[in-house]
């Protein structure tokens, strides 16, 4: 193991900035075509070097004459020239005008010689050979002269100008069909840990093996940031290739992003090659997360190692490295990246270094937005799309107040918040309910949870099954009806007939977990059976093989059936004709809707009401009814 | 010809967002990899169909036990167990726990058999083959149960979500390298116009041959909207290829768009193509720009015909077309895409029809924006880039007062105001003032024009260069002074020696126009002249040949001598120096930035005015000085 510092100085994430804002991540200039140009941004400043137009051109359809000739000329009294010709646009003129003639013009044709304007065709009768002109016209009239758009040798655009159409119009107006633009900032992107799976590849669940969340979440932010992602190949646990690969993006990109293995050894050999052919900068940064973050250089290119956990990644990415990526790319931080509201909640925080917290939005309906945290740190991918951006806690902060304004740093210009944010049970027909509206969020935290969040105020919508403890003020948008019960193997091979056959043979279970409304209404169940067996609910549970084996989503213990990793599982009929499972009914319940009557008026949760009133989901689910 | 209708009954521009809303524009389902999914649109819900993670996992590097083993443990009185092994991330575990044992574990790693809990290392002291535990832990702790992050059957992401980073993130935690997204609408654009030639092909001007705008401008705005942009070959004025096109493009695309050939021909040939493969919805719809915009369906496909300025066709496609394009695409209008503010000008209206007025914004810097008319409808491609988006100004409007608020709607969502806005004076080095600054804007109107702009209150900035006519309250940000004259062919072949030259030999002379500086200076020149001779100004210019060929650019009179076209042009030393021409010197005259007293603290002016005096670019230049 080579010396490796410990972080006892954590450096300030000022310093840290600053660091990684003196990296040197490219800026050239490279040529691209004019119709790859879009977004991108100027290198240098771009002079015309031809007159636009670059002739004499009529603007309108007309005849080109003398002006002299129309003087006097009007209603009562016109001038009559003779017609010379005829002047198409797109064709060299063939004729000249003098004194007494006049040629029909087309818009956009080539001024014909002798003519100083174009009156245009409205005003003028045309009898045979000759135009009778009822209007005076002066010189110019009807006429662009050459380069009076754009005359050669002027300034049309200036370098760090982004190209969006209407640059391209002007740039195509100037005929330049390649346009100089500063270079994408290459970004190497590589990951390590042995247990990393390309999304695609088949996982080996029992070697503990995981999809790569990081590679091609890093590569879309920097591509957003204004960088080229470029992905390494995935070098496991195999520390000689693990070093290759870092030297070989080095030399092939201007920054490389690791992001964190979860093995001590890998970092080791960042460390080694970052000290052998680079330069350590920092290590060690006072924000959480990220504290472990490592800044330097190997061959001459930016190094920086991110968190291994998703959001922790995708956050030091968004605050330390993105500003950095877009500054070379000569972008700004889009307006969008940044929204105000305030704290939906008191959240405390006394941990000494600058907190990078993860939070998400929710819309009042009144055109204020709430912010709450989000992601105690647990790793878990589906913070991912819970958090919407971060919000920087000070260093010196207890904690921030309910109601406290706060800017949240989205973690992506295209984050808006959510139409309406739901809590509450996992139900197969809310989910689809869900999928008749725009932008819905939903966390399925359970019915007793999720009433418990409502009463808190952060949700929208509470969704609740089954028997509740606490009663809630709130608006309810719908309800509906499933049926529950016991799912076990295809022709119910075991005969199981029902609860009591769960504590009176050997049957291998699978629970809920307590916060589903599933879970409610068994325990109602044990409950039952308890006094009419003269005995305890703990005495009917205890006898139950795998009643503390709990899953948290509705459908999990009848694919724990379906794998014969249980004989019976706690579940819905909907669950089991959809996996081709056997059902023993136990029950219906309820489904709720909740809303907070606050945010009653808020479009997303009107549009959720008239899915629910809908209910035509309801016919598709076996077991279901209004 | 057919049987053209003619534009009797305009339809109403809602009627004629209606009929293109209700154009078929695709909306199928595609799967691009994971990589390219960023940006794109869900077709349909993701439900997960793994557990995430697959395994229990360790959350902690530490042991794994059995949680009872630990109760009553604490520092004094640790849980000793046997270690049974190592399990390493990545790998399948080879140990089981028994009971009074544990296996060390890495973050990351699969839950050997038997164990329930993990205790960080933290707390624990390793002694030989045994470990101290300094503290109880519960079942579950340090461990992520299989599927708690995703449970297989779970709805992961709905239909109609844009795919950012974090959605990336959780595809990728499912595996999905293959997403179903909405096809991006194909829209097929064809330019026509015999005049009109590619950029980066050379013009012939002699023909009135003119660049081809709209073409990548539209195809540019395409993108932006979400569909994808296929450009068709130019028809020229081959009427039977142009058919033979547009029926093509027709057949491949889902949307065909031309924008407007200055031909009646042209717009015959799409009229009959219509009418005999397609539907001709509408023709003719009660706005400005746009009034003969047809709208129709050609083989199957949408067809809309695009004016032909490139103002007006940037317009009619923002404000017709592009919100088709996102509502196939699926994408909602960028938030970025409107700005308010409040009319810099009183503007005049009456045309009884929808104005889309064109629109340039400056910021007052109090955080106000101000908005002013741009295009009088002259179809010049610069006011393409001075124009930011367009005002709806309703049929029924007589006027739009000073200070009255505007929504502007931009002509791109990357689109932003201007840092500066200044107008007057075109001079060299002031352009290259601009270079050092971010997104300023320029407007070469002239002196004379500029300092009306600025008393009128508009521009940030006037550069006003020689003599003045008016006065207006301003402060000066900087100040140079630049020497001016003839510019004549190399070596002067003529022998030019002054202005007097002019009068009294044959020389072809190119002037400035009236509003420049320059200009002004010549004419004081003149009246000295006359003065001298003992006659008028007239009687001096009329004997010029020339004097009333004016030209709006500083470089443009050097140009016509460089191509022989004159034999002496009103211009600068630097102009000629920069040509290679040479210079009969006539006077040095100031140039003065004058900016708007109550714009004085804008960023963009201050960084002006630091550009101006650092001074360093007039050593560039021939003939300037500070």
């Amino acid at each position: 193991m080579s010396e490796r510092k410990e972080f006892r100085d954590l450096v300030p994430p000022e310093r840290a900035r600053e660091v990684i804002a003196g990296l040197e991540l490219g800026g050239g200039t490279e040529r691209v075509p004019l119709d790859a140009a879009r977004g991108r941004v100027l290198a240098r400043r771009v002079d015309a070097d031809i007159d636009v137009p670059g002739f004499g051109r009529a603007t309108v359809d007309g005849y080109a004459l003398r002006a002299r000739d129309t003087f006097g000329a009007d209603e009562a009294d016109p001038a009559r020239l003779g017609v010379v010709g005829d002047v198409h646009t797109g064709e060299k003129p063939g004729v000249t005008v003098e004194s007494g003639t006049a040629a029909s013009v087309s818009t956009g044709a080539v001024m014909p010689p002798g003519a100083d304007a174009v009156v245009k065709v409205e005003r003028t009768t045309r009898e045979d050979g000759e135009v009778a002109v009822r209007t005076a016209v002066a010189p110019g009239d009807g006429v662009m002269a050459a380069g009076a758009d754009v005359a050669a040798g002027e300034r049309a655009l200036g370098p760090g100008i982004r190209v969006t159409p209407r640059e391209v119009g002007l740039l195509s107006a100037l005929g330049v069909d390649e346009v100089p633009v500063r270079e994408r900032p290459r970004v190497g992107i590589l990951s390590t840990g042995d247990e990393l799976v390309r999304p695609g590849d088949p996982l080996e669940h029992s070697r503990g093996e995981i999809h790569d969340v990081n590679s091609y979440t890093i590569a879309a932010s920097v591509e957003e940031a204004g960088g080229e992602p470029v992905l390494y190949p995935h070098a496991g646990d195999d520390y000689g290739e693990m070093e290759r690969l870092l030297r070989e993006a080095a030399t092939e990109c201007d920054l490389v992003l690791t992001s964190g293995s979860t093995s001590a050894s890998a970092v080791d050999v960042v460390y080694r090659v970052v000290e052998e052919c680079g330069e350590l900068l920092l290590h060690g940064v006072a924000v959480k997360p990220g504290k472990p973050m490592l800044v330097g250089t190997i061959e001459g290119a930016a190094y920086v190692g991110l968190p291994g956990y998703p959001v922790s990644a995708l956050t030091i990415f968004r605050t330390f490295v993105a500003p950095a990526i877009r500054e070379a790319a000569g972008l700004e931080e889009p307006p969008t990246e940044r929204v105000s509201g305030e704290m939906a909640v008191r959240e405390r925080y006394a941990e000494g270094r600058l907190r990078l917290m993860p939070a998400g939005l929710v819309e009042r309906g009144d055109g204020g937005t709430l912010v709450y945290p989000v992601d105690k740190g647990s790793g878990a991918t589906t913070s991912l799309v819970e958090a919407d951006g971060i919000v920087e806690v000070p260093a010196d902060t207890d904690y921030l107040g309910e109601g406290q304004p706060v800017e949240v740093q989205l973690f992506s210009p295209e984050v808006r918040p959510p139409s309406v944010l739901a809590v509450g049970e996992d139900d197969p027909a809310f989910s689809r309910f869900l999928d008749a509206i725009d932008r819905p969020r939903f966390l399925p935290v359970g019915s007793g949870e999720g009433l418990r969040r409502l009463r808190d105020g952060v949700p929208d919508v509470a969704v609740v099954a089954g028997p509740t403890e606490r009663d809630v003020e709130s608006v309810e948008l719908g309800a509906w009806s499933r049926e529950w019960g016991l799912v076990v193997p295809p022709e119910n091979p075991a005969g199981v007939e029902g609860l009591a056959d769960l504590v009176d043979r050997e049957v291998r279970f699978v629970n809920r977990n307590r916060e589903s409304g599933l879970r409610a209404s068994l325990e109602a169940a044990v409950s039952e059976l308890a006094d009419d067996r003269g005995t305890t609910a703990a005495g009917v549970t205890d006898t139950i093989d795998g009643f503390e084996l709990t899953r948290r989503a509705h459908e999990s213990p009848a694919r724990m059936v379906e794998d014969g990793e249980a004989d019976a599982g706690l579940g819905l009929r909907a669950s089991s004709e959809a996996l081709g499972l056997g059902f023993v009914p136990l029950g219906t319940q309820r489904v709720r809707a909740l809303a907070n009557p606050d945010r009653a008026g808020k479009a997303g949760i009107r549009d959720l009401e008239t899915a629910i009133a809908d209910g035509t989901v309801l016919d598709t689910l076996a077991g279901f009814e209004q």
